[in-house]
């Protein structure tokens, strides 16, 4: 049963509550139901004390490090945490070892589906994998939804830049596209799956080939997408005369990582999809010729709620009462 | 520990068998190491009983109908069956009820992940969506490793017929390369998956357009074979001036499933892979727009015996003592 629900804005508690009040109290704003102090993150894990449910778990939908940063603390504590959130095992190795640590001690379990590709089961099949004797090898995949995207549209044919703010409009960006185009979002699932396939790789290990360097003439803000136009042009009609195309790729190899725009055959393994797909290929002491490759939408509300509830269910599912 | 091995010819039984010499005596058949009286399935059981390990499983990596009709008489006694045979769960409907009955008395589990894909992640995907709540609604997927490896090298150039003898010197199809050409073995890996995803089709509901039809003239043998070149010419061409490759698709759609030779767009979702992949796409309400697709090798002696070990280690591992 659902006992506390809040965002930045807020929090409501109760013995029983119901999602549907929730959303209107929420995300509504109707302020006689959320109350701003409860928001305190300190206090979310007193929600679950006392004689509450056998299975004490905290579902993080933020994409907030101040949260993440008491993941570990919630785990130690004996609370499950199932996430959507990058920022816990994302970023520095310290959070990560930290967040690890309180796992190996078996008192909680962490939910990470939703972090890389949004609930497809990446996480879960590398660990599989693992599980099963194997050793992964190598790992690349197009895992941002939004570069997906932009690369499946890109033709050549209209200004870059003009894809992008449609990209936005149509909200598969975040509200800042420089922020996708940074590969900063990249980088951090890249760091994710690495870790999870056993390479504990710092989060500045990772070389990232930003796509706002290729505008590098350093103009500012919107100036700057423009300034992406004639050098996309120029890759695009190089990789078309080498018959390619083009991928915001992540690779680990070699115990290495890096994140960049890249050429693909027409047989390249990540060659394909569409949409907001993302595709991940696996090579393994199992797979070494052709990889295992999985691939799906890789972004959006409803496939992210799905990893989620995925998650939740299999820890109450897998743990004692 | 290894307590009982056999084949066709004899069986070993000890306390604690080495598997090199299990090998050595009944692969290079080593008369005084194999009994062939052992070889008695009623009697396979026997050498779990007693003061044996806490995990009694018994792995099937045969091509045996009179085997498979062992795996539920197994699972009633509790022991595990691990089995890369598809003839349990992939022939009659009656004996996968019995199969599947005997797992719903839950004393025993059924490991069945190299039947389809050897090993690829397919039905446990598949089982993984449902337990999050998801609903499939249709699967789609190039489900043979010999028939993926002949579409992917086919190019209209060569009689499909010289292929089709150098796919059997490689050692990619049956002795008898017609068994794949039939389409028989991917009526039974369709009949797997629409049973794991809650359709349980009756064997002769699968409508199979067999490839051997084709060669419609009725010419016996060899002859057949060279029957496919001039109709198979015809498909590739008209497939090619219309942009697309041809594919032996399964599909289970609307309650109803069909195996058989379809155009594939470039686009399309199961256009791609390489060698002897095999490919498979899932929509479900989860995965409705774009569908979930898994790929990689579904053929080969060293991923079929990954994905056995695999469900073995999985069942000991989450089996109390």
């Amino acid at each position: 049963m659902l006992v506390h629900a809040g965002n930045s804005r807020g929090a409501m508690r109760g013995e029983r509550l119901c999602p549907a009040e929730v959303k209107r109290g929420l995300l509504d704003g109707n302020p006689w139901q959320a109350d701003p102090s409860l928001a305190n993150l300190s206090g979310v894990a007193d929600a679950l004390a006392g004689n509450g449910p056998a299975h004490r778990i905290i579902i993080d939908a933020t994409a907030s490090g101040e949260v993440a940063d008491y993941h570990a603390h919630w785990l130690e504590q004996g609370i499950h945490v199932v996430t959507a959130c990058k920022l816990g095992s994302g970023t520095t190795l310290e959070r990560w070892r930290a967040i690890n640590d309180a796992v190996a001690r078996g008192n909680a379990r962490y939910g990470d589906s939703a972090t890389v590709g949004a609930g497809l089961p990446l996480l879960r099949n590398i660990r599989d994998l693992q599980a099963g004797g194997d050793t992964i090898h190598s790992i690349a995949g197009v895992l941002s939804g939004s570069l997906a995207w932009l690369f499946n549209h890109y033709d050549g044919q209209q200004p870059f830049s003009q894809l992008v703010l449609q990209a936005k409009d149509a909200g598969y960006t975040e509200p800042d596209p420089r922020e996708d185009l940074s590969g900063d979002d990249v980088r951090r699932k890249i760091l994710i799956l690495a870790r999870a396939a056993g390479v504990p790789l710092a989060s500045d290990e990772v070389a990232v080939d930003s796509l706002l360097e290729l505008a590098a003439d350093g103009a500012s803000a919107d100036a700057g997408l423009e300034a992406l136009d004639a050098p996309m042009a120029e890759r695009f009609e190089a990789a078309s005369a080498a018959g390619a195309q083009l991928g915001f790729i992540a690779r680990l190899q070699d115990g290495r990582a890096r994140v960049g725009l890249e050429r693909l055959d027409a047989t390249h393994p990540l060659a394909g999809g569409a949409g907001t797909d993302n595709r991940v290929a696996i090579w393994s002491d199992r797979y070494c010729d052709q990889p295992l490759v999985i691939q799906g939408p890789g972004a959006g509300a409803g496939v992210t709620a799905a990893g989620l509830l995925d998650d939740a269910l299999r820890i109450a599912r897998s743990t004692p009462d």
